[in-house]
């Protein structure tokens, strides 16, 4: 017996169907009971269903349109507020603001996100995570209304799938993500031979040549995540990570 | 019928039974099926079973046994060095270690982590997160040979429970976490009610008591993750990643 999760494939496209409260409370609650740092919990969900607000969403993901035709969207955000509104509310002073903090809230936050995606596919939902949050995080954030010490991190959506029967994406190898014992560094050959595997795909090939490009890596350096977006993007993302977060 | 996920508790103590190597393969597949961004999969895992190893791994989780009891110890990595060093044999310049990129690594390794999680529990086994990682990530680095690029996040130690009873820990109720729509921040009254459960447990009595403080939020501040120690092991982990990321 297979578990859900080797069936995994991002579905972008939904059927009208909507999800009942039964459902979404399960998907919310297997965020809830994933590992975290301390049973701290430090994150929130946002769940947004009204089109008003996912009409604003939509362009803060570039006008992926899942955002709008998805019956849920929800926003995985990394939160300290709601912690430290009860260390002083307890009289004592909360100290989780710096980097290593960052870095756990997001590490739990995703926790709490996976499990939610493993959970809605286990009800036989589909979903899609969206990176683009961290793009448009503080834009997110003032349309989410998200106080101080609330960085969105990650958004899914999630409805029963359009179409049932979407084929698995290609992955690496498990070899190429695997070191026994001790990190084995990749020589030129293990590299040709860990990616020679997605480049040949006849629809990788498609890409490449409508790109007018002369290999894959070229498509994510030049055209898909190039240096000038991300650098952009980076730093609009570490400035409005800084007004939660000291990131010393 | 439930998920997996929603009996998931922390097992710290393992049977001397060992995983057999199908299993590690569909843990490790588990992890490599995640959503991930671009299908970049910037992670790797290193899988440490050897005595030695696990021996110079204890200290730096602070000497939790699990570390050298459990059969398995994953050390799930941020990874822009396999991916990088594909770009550059392609003859292109990859441009993936900024500030945006480590979050969306670091995004991408914890989605893997809890799918691998999810996995080994489906397989019967139990897991722990150890959240030390990011403590003492440089040491970890050089036990387990990792190069430029390569950055620890997580460690998650399996095997066979010693004990398959154990009780759930509590949580946060799901509304605690969940907005509808938008955020609505917490008055007092919402922070009382939420943690009021916690704080009523005997066991948290018992601990608050013993450490001889007023409440379980000084537990946190004064003794659990104190500003001193969350300080220090923030610049050791931001140092560290500085050598892989530019962190702009």
């Amino acid at each position: 017996m297979k578990s859900i999760i080797h069936s995994h494939k991002s579905v972008r496209q939904y059927s009208v169907r909507t999800v009942d409260d039964a459902t979404i409370v399960k998907i919310v609650n297997a965020a809830v009971r994933g590992s975290n740092t301390g049973n701290m919990q430090l994150y929130s969900i946002v769940l947004t269903t009204q089109p008003k607000i996912k009409q604003q969403l939509m362009p803060l993901h570039f006008n992926q349109p899942m955002v709008e035709h998805a019956p849920l969207v929800m926003t995985f955000c990394a939160d300290i507020n709601r912690f430290s509104h009860w260390c002083k509310l307890r009289g004592t002073e909360p100290c989780y603001d710096n980097f290593l903090w960052f870095s756990t809230a997001l590490t739990d936050t995703v926790i709490a996100a996976e499990n939610a995606a493993v959970e809605a596919e286990f009800a036989g939902l589909g979903i899609c995570f969206l990176g683009t949050t961290m793009y448009n995080a503080e834009e997110i954030a003032n349309v989410l209304n998200l106080p101080k010490g609330v960085v969105p991190v990650i958004t899914m959506t999630a409805g029963y799938p359009e179409d049932p029967e979407l084929p698995l994406t290609e992955r690496l190898p498990y070899q190429a993500v695997l070191h026994f014992e001790t990190y084995k560094d990749y020589t030129d050959s293990d590299i040709n031979k860990y990616y020679n595997g997605f480049e040949n795909l006849d629809k990788i090939k498609d890409i490449v040549k409508q790109n007018k490009l002369n290999n894959l890596a070229e498509v994510f350096t030049q055209k898909r995540y190039t240096k000038t977006d991300g650098d952009l993007f980076s730093k609009k993302y570490l400035d409005f990570v800084k007004k939660s977060f000291t990131m010393d």
